[in-house]
């Protein structure tokens, strides 16, 4: 219908607005683009914000006409839309930017992590979100399991590293948590090599942590990459049937 | 049928004549083989563009005998025949080297580029390719959003990293560009260890960014082996029963 | 029932007291916290032991009215009781502290150790870790295959790279044992990057390693992540149906 | 029955002397345990090469009263079983050291490739090695198409580098073949850090060659993982039920 391919031509500019404003954010970090291009970002922002509050105070408008909220009256159905998650998104999406002008509060790096939040908007936009949070709440008690699993295994290695090398590199291995970061890059494979194991029995020690590791950090991969492929298998015969 | 075999056989002559003009390109860009075998290696190029511009002038000379070109006159069913995927890919097999002989504008660098296209060529000849290709055509909604997911993941990473530790690292955190190479060496578990975090805090968050990209990052890779293992098996039924 | 509520209530309790009490132990190694907050870090443990002494105490004087201890004698009852793995990793839990206090030796690195194993008992309130010790053991042939696999890769690959570098880094590939580490490093491809290849043959060498040793190393990885998955499940379907 | 426990212990036997044998080959290339443990190391490879060729010549004498072997002869039945893999496997594992003790060549580094030839031999009494052959055997056609894949990628990320970092990195990126080490490296997410990219193109492409090979290597993964466990639990069924 009309009203609908209109729906979807909106989403669309929105999540077109999104992506070019987090560009800006992103970009707008580099000193040479901030100096060159400051007005454009300025200017980015500045619609960004007015388009964003534009849609809130409309969606606002009309909050009184949908469906669950019809008959609680005007003033409650928009308070409990306000309290709505996906309203507070929308919220977090421009307030910042207007009260940080108001204040006169125009701090860069406080903004910009706010103005971040508006990846929080995009995914409203991402059928994939949805399943995602769906497939990790479906699964919580394995994955719950296999964080008891790596917890033990991140504080374990650690803490034998720190008897055997806690002397030797005092700087890297001369407390659990310093060896903790050692343990996660190793666990997860990352390997940076800014903090590793000097004598015999620390590279035997980390060669076994690698071993073992690699496979108890398969469990969550294993868990979400399935619980995910089956959610977003599910809402596509939903799409497709329903 | 002796018509099949040959095909087979001259689909074989094709994939050893891709693989060894392949080799070449590659060993063309060590100095000392360039010096060594430069001869070689010309006559290898010529008798590849050779064979590969005869190959496409005989499917172009036959082009209107083929199936569903076969109503629609000789010439419309040429230009149809050149304007096909496979066609073009043929076509940028042999014309560049050609065209760079003509034009006496011989720079092996950008050249190389275009022959490397032959890949693509080798490919047409990989019955695996295709199923990849399907596999992450079916699977391309589940990709996109674990696009989105991965993308959120690397900006909301670095721009954490910039803010910790843009002012102790200029030259390796100072935007969040520069800060997202960090991101990606790490959820992506590479790991190279050039750019690293130095403070109590970096290495926190780096610890986390490991976990949690450790997980994200499985998404996509459950999604495209399972799709990929499927086709290829769908593929596999279809050759034996079909 | 209230009883259930009760021994919930319980279990959560002593999974805090754990998790406050390894959270001490881990702190407690650096330097700053100790001096600090040496004091808390002691009163923590006390109170940990107390609690635990307390709890095994109370289990071992009900120990006869447990349904299969029930009718074999108060004294042999408490004596299997004493000998289950589950009492036995209790008892671990706070005698060393007790032992070390009584005995005047409170070296912390030692404790530390025997402190840590504290991450058992927290793992018998862990639904998952049965689940994981389930899997491994249903898995062990599988296992035990992918092993000997696992261990021939490391050793052929550390045997070649010996033969190969060890007399340009006598240090790093000078042995067999020595290139095992490199070995393990980069099949887990975990990859530091402090030991790594210096001549064309050795980098060719290593590049077929991580090629080959990447698909080898997915057996383990895919046969428990599949393993533990359906254990998890399962438990779940008790869970709910039994 | 008792034939059947004999053969059992005698398997146990000769897997112990082949775990034996393989600890004494790599523990003897460390200059410390060489000198210190010389004799007995030879003792070992004696009595182990000792027992190898007794054991071939068993099987070689009762080679005609085998099965398929008995109809044809006694000489024609001893050659036939002589050219068996299996066989070739046992005889390498001895024939080597007897050679080189006969002929007075006790090089031991080539000794020592030869030596470690009798991981082949333990790989015959590791029921999972078969099925590793197997499932890669029947999976041979989706691994092609990986390889396939997997070597455009390496090619087109190596020569994309080298044509943007070759001249700032000559030593690094100065031709393909040099820059295909750094791109096995990445791809496979080993990632040693030994050779990376210093431009901000060269980065760029960099991160992007990590989240397309990440996708890209979940291929062969996927494929071996499952075609191994499904070969492994159908060997299960058959020993339960056959």
């Amino acid at each position: 219908s009309p009203g609908d391919r209109m729906a979807t031509a909106a989403n669309r500019v929105i999540v077109l607005i999104i992506v070019v404003n987090l560009s800006a954010v992103v970009l707008e970090t580099v000193p040479h683009y901030a100096r060159a291009y400051g007005r454009l970002f300025l200017a980015v922002e500045l619609v960004t914000v007015l388009m964003f509050a534009t849609e809130y105070l409309l969606r606002l408008w009309v909050a009184d006409l949908h469906g669950p909220f019809r008959r609680i009256g005007p003033v409650r159905a928009r308070l409990r839309f306000m309290l709505q998650p996906s309203a507070i998104v929308d919220l977090l999406a421009f307030a910042p930017t207007i009260l940080g002008f108001v204040l006169d509060i125009w701090d860069l790096n406080v903004l910009a992590v706010f103005r971040l939040l508006r990846f929080l908007k995009l995914s409203r936009y991402s059928p994939g979100m949805g399943s995602l949070v769906q497939a990790v709440t479906s699964e919580r008690r394995a994955l719950t399991a296999s964080a008891v699993v790596m917890a033990g295994l991140i504080v374990s290695a650690a803490s034998l590293m720190h008897a055997i090398e806690g002397e030797v590199q005092p700087d890297r291995f001369g407390s659990i948590p310093l060896a903790m970061y050692w343990a996660v890059t190793t666990l997860s494979t990352v390997g940076y090599g800014d903090v590793v194991p000097v004598t015999g029995a620390g590279k035997a020690l980390a060669g076994v942590v690698m071993l073992f590791g690699f496979c108890m950090f398969a469990l969550p991969v294993g868990i979400i990459a399935t619980a995910f492929a089956r959610e977003i298998h599910q809402r596509d015969f939903v799409v497709t049937w329903g």
